[in-house]
């Protein structure tokens, strides 16, 4: 096992009827400011009941988060919290909501010129506006990690930041809410989840069998639960696995004492801010041709998900590894979701050239062993 | 799933070297009392490595509490905390110290005549002196949860209490400064740690496939690594995920959202209490008896244990529950631990008399059904 150093300090409420509690969650003398996306929330009720919750209390509202979260819209809303003195932020909705409110909290307290620093420099967020969540949608774990993915209009770029600072206090995690999602947002999310667990387990063995279990009981569970509650979507019970399935895909826990990977989402991100694709279907695009591309180097992690996620018995290591690659894209198609990118009409050489160039600009090298660069980058395109 | 509410705010600094880290974790200007035992980490170099690690500091110590931390010795702590306006408590050693800084911690701000009132009576503990655990044991996971159990020499009593302020600040964990410890002690925490996981997961189901599976991970991961260490102490791997195993044993995660048992605990204290066997021993003994007495609540829970963590390939849930029990009794004869009364001498008879009297006259009832009152109390103890 690897040394590590971890702390996750939100307070997960979780259960039907949990968004009642916000009201002991927020200090009485909070101002608030509630942010959300573009309003289904009205929709299905989750908006009357947060407001219900907080009868009295001081809420200012922000909506209009787009998914992929725009820097240009997010700082308007940081202007907002500073010309109201905001003292705690409400994020309600998924991740985008999540993440993007995350950056309002940074960018609020950020001790310089200009808050883009944070994602386009790494400039350090040593402090935030405090942040809660009401969760609306199972899938990017940004409920409980101080994480956050930000997209800049003008230049086309998306960029993530991190800090301790940005951990929501608390996530209310009702599972009833998210009943009424559209088939697309919840295989998205099973799909999410999954890919969060296997960057952080298709890497390569360090003798740390707990944790390899811990993301194997994710795993297992996506893929038990994940067809159960795309088939019935009112089935209160499998959609609650699901929840609390992808919260703990992201929540930092299965990553301690390992090596993590995480050159999926890097290339993802790109497709994203390229050619407008959904997070989660760039994700299932991508990691089939990366996973064989680095099948050298990933083969025993591989051939381990391949026989006690997948239950195959193939002695073979090279051979189960394939198996797994196959059984995964498999799983995907099931649930709906597409894995090539001829499927979304983009040209692989295309994308290839365009994101390889982006990273060999930025030097970045990517994966668990830093052994993937531009040109690696668009081999593995040239192959989704 | 049953609905919950968690939050476990310990930072988790694990690895070799990793108590050089204390310096970052407690202010320079506070007042530390030091808390240890019996002066075990004299002779492994632990107390060389905190004061190192704290040059210039300004920190009192306070040795010798127990293993059963008894409340005699805890109390005079508790006068030097006010005495010397301590303001931040550092426990250095296993569950015993670790429980006994937590009962400090709130007895010294507790608002209020009597603090053992936190035990007895149940009184609140809304605030303590924070508190920060070097852990030298792995065993308890009384370093990442808000638990204590205490004991009062004066009444023969032993009893636990719980508080959100007794959350360790942190806790490191050092699997290197551990290696030295005798076989007994590993034995003991190995099936300490396993018995916390029965406790969580051995119940009813609840359609918690999550939960039941990270359960699975831990057993089964101590199954594997906690003979390793025993048979090589000086296995750094083994001994660090054997350390992990017993922290995520009781840090709180594994038990949210499903039901929780906790009698085989309630019945070990009351032996620890009156007979002196040591906690996990009296866990041990306990445990098989209760099991079998409770098979038909707990038949579908063991039968799935059985399948999973033991392997066994038996269709009828009845007889594979039986076969989880004896399983489990042979994997603690395994690794040198005793599971019979008679094994300590103790006539089972006076156990089951002295025991099931004091829980008629406190009026409780035990087990994830409130089921076990005196009578079956005094039946369990009879076939230990």
């Amino acid at each position: 096992m690897q040394d590590f150093d971890y702390r996750n300090p939100t307070r997960i409420v979780f259960g039907k009827g949990s968004i009642a509690r916000l009201k002991d969650l927020i200090g009485p003398r909070d101002r608030v400011l509630m942010t959300y996306g573009g309003g289904s929330i009205r929709k299905n009720g989750v908006y009357d009941q947060v407001r219900q919750a907080l009868p009295g209390r001081d809420v200012i509202e922000f909506g209009g988060i787009q998914s992929n979260p725009l820097y240009e819209t997010l700082i308007k809303a940081v202007a907002l919290v500073k010309e109201r003195q905001v003292t705690f932020l409400l994020a309600v909705g998924g991740g985008s909501v999540l993440d993007g409110t995350k950056f309002i909290a940074a960018a609020a307290r950020f001790d310089g010129p200009d808050p883009w620093a944070i994602l386009a420099k790494g400039a350090p967020v040593k402090t935030a506006v405090p942040l809660g969540a009401v969760l609306t949608l199972p899938a990017t774990g940004s409920e409980s990690n101080g994480f956050a993915v930000i997209s800049r209009h003008e230049t086309g770029e998306k960029l993530a930041f991190a800090s301790d600072a940005c951990f929501p206090c608390f996530a209310i995690l009702d599972p009833a809410v998210t009943l009424s999602l559209p088939a697309n947002q919840v295989r998205n999310g099973i799909v999410d989840a999954f890919m969060h667990v296997l960057e952080q387990y298709v890497t390569y063995p360090v003798n740390a069998p707990l944790q390899d279990r811990q993301a194997e009981a994710i795993l297992k569970t996506l893929i038990e639960e994940g067809p159960k509650t795309l088939a019935n979507p009112r089935d209160y019970d499998a959609r609650a696995n699901l929840v609390w399935s992808a919260t703990q895909a992201l929540n930092g826990w299965i990553g301690q004492g390992v090596p993590q990977d995480w050159s999926t989402h890097m290339i993802g991100h790109e497709l994203t801010a390229f050619f407008g694709i959904a997070h989660a279907e760039s994700l299932a695009v991508v990691m089939p041709s990366l996973f064989r591309h680095e099948i050298a180097a990933k083969r025993a992690k591989l051939a381990q998900f391949a026989r006690r996620v997948w239950g195959v018995n193939e002695p073979d290591d090279l051979k189960a590894a394939e198996t797994a690659i196959a059984r995964t894209v498999e799983f995907f198609h099931s649930l709906g979701m597409k894995t090539r990118l001829a499927d979304y009409g983009i040209a692989a050489g295309e994308a290839g050239g365009k994101i390889s160039s982006r990273f060999r600009a930025r030097g970045v090298k990517l994966g668990e062993h830093q052994a993937i660069d531009a040109g690696a980058v668009a081999e593995i395109l040239a192959a989704c």
